[in-house]
């Protein structure tokens, strides 16, 4: 039986796309069929133009479809990624969970299995609590929650936050980390879990 | 010296604008200088439309003025309401915090005294969790959190959560519990604070 | 294949230790095989005996074997009941969760499928925070976090913390509400994950 | 008016005694009276004993008094210095917060400033999550929370935690960060706030 997988981001200026694309990448080679999707923009266009790097990213990827709540009753299984936005998601994040509430009414989203990354500018800038706080609303949803903890040695050499891999990112946008094996592994953890509760 | 207090609130049917009208109301017995202020709102207009105890809410307060940067300056004090989202403050309060990064990174909101209220359709639907979440953020602000805990009798006959003014309300928006004198105790002892912060 | 689940809990008053009763009973009902297991006490007996409710129930459990370090191991799936202090967990459930670092280090934790329950004095008293604290040792275990949401329409009637169930106790140690019904749904829910887990 | 700080800890190897020694520095430089207390110790003798560098700490602290209720009321301000146990305070830290409630319930620890440190092994490995642990009791006692948040430009240099300073120590012990410098701002900042809510 075949998981299906959406990895589901927010990025201004690609961090957090670059994790989506490892976790596409984690889940394909899992055997999972696998989505990225990023949600809905909210800030002005005037915003964006002003920051180049965010003005590019926009641009570089236009064609990355937005996640519709179709996805999300397609989906067996959710990888969410977000920088921080002072120590919680951001408003672009939420605005699409906060759309959930058919689906959540009509049980649509019980039993999905996720989990989260993270990433801030600095060495302890939300890292932890912004996925906590994306944790919070998935009890609200009744899904299952597969964090990575310490499920594999691999984590302890790409910083061992136990919520969901995450990564610090300088002034320039260059991760300070070099955590695609601990993407890897967290996908394939939600993926091998999704799979026995599909099953 | 007298305090500046913003009642930042985010309201569909007017559950929140209640409390913060009653938050205002204490800040004028306390002999604050008030604003009561709404976030603006990121629904479209025809989900609005959809459901007539939020398009009533909408007209009712199209007076109100939208909260701005500067308001945040002005403020010495401040007090944010917000009903639950899945154990989180709303994506429209969230989007307006996600828009200080350019006084945090000038220092501007350093030693705001805050504290919050919440409300929720279920008794434990995210009453304690969501103002936990707003605070968190105000972790980042440099702000001081100054949460009622039990510091008035009165606080153990509204519900008693130490984080913040909460409140149930029922399928038809009534409230189910009378937080009026949590509300009025919470601001006074917020403003308390700030005064002795700004002298 | 037969789920083992352990119900773990820490009770000065007794009522979580009913709510471990009702877990134990649902848990029989749905099939496991159930260890009803307290954590040892950490206060002082001359404190105990100054509280007569507590002195009482002390005496009334002590035959309810205390948890081990091997518990953990048996087990596929864990309630863990306990009143709030405070918004966290009491130090006598820590003091026990502490203990398990070697079972941490050898991975013996992973995949272990959890759920918690609380009660607290007042009604927003630390219900919400003090699940919530749990399951934030839960994700460094690498546990898998199975909390009832609003998966079943019971919960809408038993106040509805998509945590875990809690319940309300007066000064009397009085529940003020009926939560049987979602403590059984909720041990029946984390038995049905565990058995796909196991599988 | 000087000020009163007590700086409270639990460390088993150093770290944390470390971090609170230099927060009695920052405290004395600051003006304030500073006492330097630890909390008692849980785990039996036998488990101190096995491992050199705890039983090498316990011996090189034994004159450090323990904490006593009474330092609670005396002081005006409060740091808070732990490392992580699986995302939340030591049960040993807990322990002596659950014994607050007499205090508690006479009103005595409202308005204390606290703020709080943390350390981990991992680089995130529980330092955000296990200063909110702390702050989420701290807003039950109606303490004014006083974390450093970004206050000044040394936090961006030593891991820009704003819940507390956090620091990662190796297997050895040695700490990963010069952290003197966010402490030392910490608690001049504690201590500020507790000169003008003692004024």
């Amino acid at each position: 039986m075949t998981v299906k997988l959406a990895v589901i981001y927010y990025s201004s200026t690609g961090t957090n796309y670059q994790l989506a694309q490892w976790a596409e990448k984690g889940g394909k080679e899992a055997g999972a069929e696998v989505k990225v999707l990023k949600v809905p923009e909210l800030a002005p266009q005037s915003a964006i133009e002003q920051n180049p790097a965010w003005k590019a990213h926009v641009k570089a990827t236009k064609d990355v479809p937005e996640v519709s709540l179709d996805d999300l009753e397609w989906a067996d299984a959710i990888i969410f990624s977000v920088p921080t936005r002072f120590g919680n998601m951001p408003a672009q994040m939420k605005q699409f969970l906060d759309q959930t509430g058919g689906l959540w009414y009509h049980g649509k989203l019980i039993n999905k299995v996720v989990s989260a990354m993270s990433s801030a500018q600095n060495l302890h800038g939300g890292q932890e609590a912004t996925i906590l706080s994306l944790y919070t609303t998935m009890h609200h949803w009744g899904a299952l929650i597969a964090s990575p903890g310490y499920t594999d040695p691999v984590l302890f050499t790409t910083g061992g936050n136990p919520y969901g891999t995450s990564v610090t990112v300088d002034q320039d946008g260059k991760m300070q980390e070099n955590v695609e094996p601990a993407v890897m592994h967290q996908v394939k953890r939600t993926i091998d879990i999704a799979k026995k509760i599909k099953s």
